[in-house]
């Protein structure tokens, strides 16, 4: 047989593959699988380098399926590798099998979870930013998308960062089968809609047949030889090819085909075929930074006022003195969040973003592929715009943190568009996640040095006004924790606060002792996981009675943190809960604060209210 | 004077009021409007027309500014209007004032809040939609766009749709500074680059110096003639223009001047000039839908099975039936969450937005600009793309409806990434946002129904698997009430659920009568507003047991909407939540139910445990 014969049978057995595995569970995409078969047939034949038995091995290319729904064409690939059985394979979305719906780092060779269309190619954008600007390896990152989630913007996103990094070593397949899951796509089969755009971004872009053995080949070949610039091929293929019942024809997204002794016996019956998939040329040692060392950032406790920001920043730069596998991404806005000072330190572990929170976010969890520690910043308000990336981040088991600046009505002029009065919420539902909210320079930086060892996706809030340091340098604030900021051996009230209200909850307090009345006032900084100990400790001492106040919306932040630390309590405090109710406008901070109701004099009030109401009571 | 001469002297006066303006609160952004104002000049001059007077007239055109910082630049464009006195744009940024420091529709000539960059586009494509498919008014949609957020992906999705739909009434003017907030942009001045991006998505592009007045007329005046596509007109400007110490330089942006009485003169002083906006030519009524008439549909309480996301889409039918006003958008999964019943009635009034969740979700909130309500629909998973959007709707104060469908463990096998378990909380932490989550297919219509009135922005969750139909056609469910599914007369325990969970309730409350602990299951349909009296009559007649259970993460969702309902009760209830915890896979939905603890043995056993261990006590 020639080397296209040999192809020509893979991507059968790919097709054949994708349809028995589909048939086990009667669901999911075997036409969308079949469309790219020949595609990856060659690809896994001749092009991809991968070491199926070592997948750890640091020079093996990557495959990654932005198309993550085509998972019956990935499993049958892992299956023609040898690297599943045909057993395993027809374990395809059966409870309790690693082969799920779609790719998850579950498996061995997956690198990141795909699923939600268009963050396959921003995440392969960051695992080869990490090839060429990091580790410095010949490794390449190859990305099969299709042509529907071109809709999405990420998408353009990751063709705009890849074309200006110049990203050679990536590679883009579109299989462009026309159909997506309801109907045709924008562009149908008109190949160079794709290819033009795609230029114009910066590409070299190659249109094929892509059930061409010749002209796949061809592509690759090309791709390979393409210098300073990325290569996206663009595939005329057929949905369900092979198949009459269901070549090209619509309706047929996402099922299990009706027929499938019929259909695998149109396509040749099952082969056994097992590729040697070629593995990596290369045993280069990936480049690590030295680090000369260092110690975190002290802030003299009682002394200049410093914003939690600026603390972050200056924790990021010792941070990466101090080690070589921190790295730092920032929207274009690095000069507020201060992520600024590790990019002047550490140029060559920084990356430069620009106004794309989707690709940033996603080039993070690019790089953790890579086994790195990314820490990427913005406005916290912006990062909602990658909400979807954090969420598919979780899935894909993801280790990096994300730092939101600028939060809270406290922010002031710039207004609500600016001030993420919704994070804390959008973060606590992230699956494994951690959410931070220091309220003290010292504080936060502990707390950053933290985030780097920390499994999940770690966030932290800071706040922009500077800011009365309040602990001492030596002071520790273990993730979990909290901290009682202010005491006495009789409390009537427990105030917990954190960030920008902590101050202001200090504040309260001193005003209300000249009334009489003690508040302990507890520091929330560890906002998830929360201190379910140390809160009921301080309802206990107050005799149940607790002013939760943030700068966020009432719903999902600190106050329903600390309401589920008392859900099956034996003892239940009474909580009012202090958040942003109405919308705010522009304003000085302390304005806004008080126009929110959650500066110290309405804390105080609350406070002198749920301790009088009880007291009669 | 010439015309020209004219325009220079408005540009100038543009920029000495956005000076001023800045100088007030000492922030704001007067450089990045120095940039735009000989372009703005030109257009309030002689392209736009708009009457000031009437805001309310559907002929108006609409000016958008996606480059929301540009706030001191719009104002001044009121004041030059004789919209806005000297003495209010001199209140820009102080608290109470309309001119926030981002525009918001509370000021009457603004549509949409702008402020997170990448969005005014998107927006502007709803409203030019509106403009010729719905109302069929030949009103223009002007758009000034920063070069800054080019980099946003969300503007190439506004590419991509506005070409597609073919939009002539949509102009974007691209304000080409060079400088973003902390250095160049990708792109620099290369002005080509998003010209020929621009063009290979199907728009026509116009390269202009954008201080150059004739240029400037010219390219308006090609817009204006332009047919089957929208222009862009891409302006070379300079940051600062016209004052040396701020022009072109780095570090200036968000910033007043620091001599601004020197800055003014050098522009020429301060002027007052009133310019003569042109009124709108046509006086065109806006097309409007007559309709039938109809009924929302009603199924047999008891009878079939009824998927909840069948039952939005028969709904949503018949509400387009009844109503002339509800259009609807789907991104490109309407045969899932079964828009498509909308569509095949109602084609004039649906948009097929492709795989494009933001331009989705901002289409919406133009098409409500021109008073639509549209119902615009996704997986509930894929509405966390356009979460940043969400939360900018909010702010624009904007009335539409949300319908996330397969929400939850319980789509089965299709995995997590499909899930959506975060879309309570998303919602929930969304300003003035309804939240819904209906268990059948009657009470699934009545809310639908109710949605299309609802003020702010409301957000239906719906169910993949078919479910019994349990409630009677003609029983009510108002918005923020709850439902009492099942009781007794002596009950021993709450259970809370909603959707998917409800089912699992009421069976676990069957097995829970066979061991003769009586359950009071209560259906919280509406999670945002919660029935808090409801609730508390449930503890109170359960001795305070409740058990709350939700296909979703712990946080911010029924469970803790739950707990907010007692935070200040004078009982507290002992609540046990029931949540997914674990990342869950693929698997049949009854096999992930039960591994994620919210199927009715579970609840069962955690009811039963809950009345044990409070007998014993």
């Amino acid at each position: 047989m020639t080397e296209v014969d040999n192809w020509r049978e893979l991507g059968q057995q790919l097709r054949v593959d994708s349809i028995r595995a589909a048939n086990t569970a009667k669901s999911g995409h075997p036409t969308s699988s079949m469309s790219a078969a020949d595609l990856m047939a060659v690809l896994m034949s001749k092009y991809l380098h991968y070491d199926f038995d070592h997948p750890e091995n640091a020079n093996n290319d990557h495959l990654i399926f932005s198309k993550g729904h085509a998972s019956p064409l990935l499993y049958s690939m892992y299956k023609a590798a040898g690297a599943v059985t045909e057993d395993e394979l027809l374990t395809f979305r059966v409870f309790g099998s690693r082969l799920e719906g779609h790719p998850t780092p579950e498996i061995p060779w997956v690198d990141v979870a795909t699923g939600s269309l268009g963050q396959g190619l921003p995440f392969s954008v960051g695992v080869a930013l990490s090839g060429k600007f990091l580790e410095q390896l010949p490794y390449r990152v190859w990305c099969l998308c299709g042509d529907s989630e071109m809709a999405e913007g990420s998408m353009w996103e990751a063709f705009e960062h890849a074309a200006f990094y110049e990203l050679e070593n990536l590679t883009a397949i579109i299989d462009v089968n026309r159909l997506g899951q309801r109907g045709e796509t924008m562009h149908g089969w008109d190949l160079n809609s794709y290819a033009k755009r795609a230029e114009a971004f910066g590409w070299k872009a190659i249109e094929i047949d892509g059930h061409d053995f010749e002209e796949i080949d061809r592509a690759y070949q090309e791709a390979l030889h393409t210098h300073s610039q990325p290569t996206v091929v663009v595939a005329h293929t057929l949905k369900g090819k092979g198949v009459k019942e269901v070549e090209n024809q619509l309706n047929w997204h996402g099922k299990a085909l009706d027929h499938p002794d019929e259909s695998i016996e149109e396509l040749g019956g099952i082969r056994n075929i097992v590729v040697d998939v070629p593995k990596p040329d290369s045993n280069a040692e990936p480049r690590r930074f030295d680090v000369p060392g260092g110690e975190l950032p002290t802030y003299e406790a009682g002394g200049k006022d410093v914003a939690t920001r600026t603390a972050y920043g200056e924790a990021l730069r010792a941070l990466g003195d101090m080690r070589g596998d921190v790295v730092a991404l920032d929207g274009e806005v690095s000069n507020s969040t201060y992520a600024e000072f590790f990019r002047d330190a550490h140029p060559g572990r920084y990356f430069e973003m620009y106004i794309a929170e989707q690709q940033m976010v996603a080039a993070a969890v690019g790089l953790q592929v890579r086994k790195w520690h990314p820490f990427a910043s913005t406005f916290a308000a912006f990062l909602s715009r990658a909400y979807d990336f954090v969420r598919m981040a979780a899935i894909s088991r993801a280790n990096f943190s994300l730092c939101g600046s600028h939060a809270g009505v406290s922010i002031g002029e710039d207004g609500p568009s600016q001030m993420a009065l919704e994070d804390l919420a959008e973060f606590r539902a992230i699956h494994s996640s951690t959410v931070l909210y220091p309220s003290d320079a010292n504080q936060t930086a502990k707390l950053v040095a933290q985030m780097a060892d920390l499994p999940g996706i770690s966030y932290m809030r800071t706040t922009r006004g500077a800011t009365p340091v309040i602990y001492g340098a030596d002071e520790d604030f273990p993730i979990g924790g909290s901290r009682v900021a202010r005491s006495s051996d009789e409390d009537d009230v427990t105030i917990v606060a954190a960030g920008i209200t902590l101050h202001e909850a200090l504040t309260a307090a001193d005003s209300l002792a000249e009334d009489g009345i003690n508040a302990r006032v507890v520091d929330l900084y560890s906002v998830k996981p929360v201190d379910v100990e140390g809160l009921r400790a301080a309802a206990e001492a107050t005799d149940g009675r607790i002013v939760t106040v943030e700068d966020h919306w009432p719903e999902g932040g600190l106050g329903e943190a600390v309401l589920s630390a008392f859900a099956e309590a034996d003892e239940k405090p009474t909580v009012v809960k202090l958040a942003v109710e109405g919308m705010p406008g522009s304003g000085k901070p302390a304005e806004l604060l008080a126009a929110a109701g959650i500066d110290a004099e309405h804390i105080a009030d609350a406070a002198k209210s749920l301790v009088g109401a009880r007291a009669i009571a």
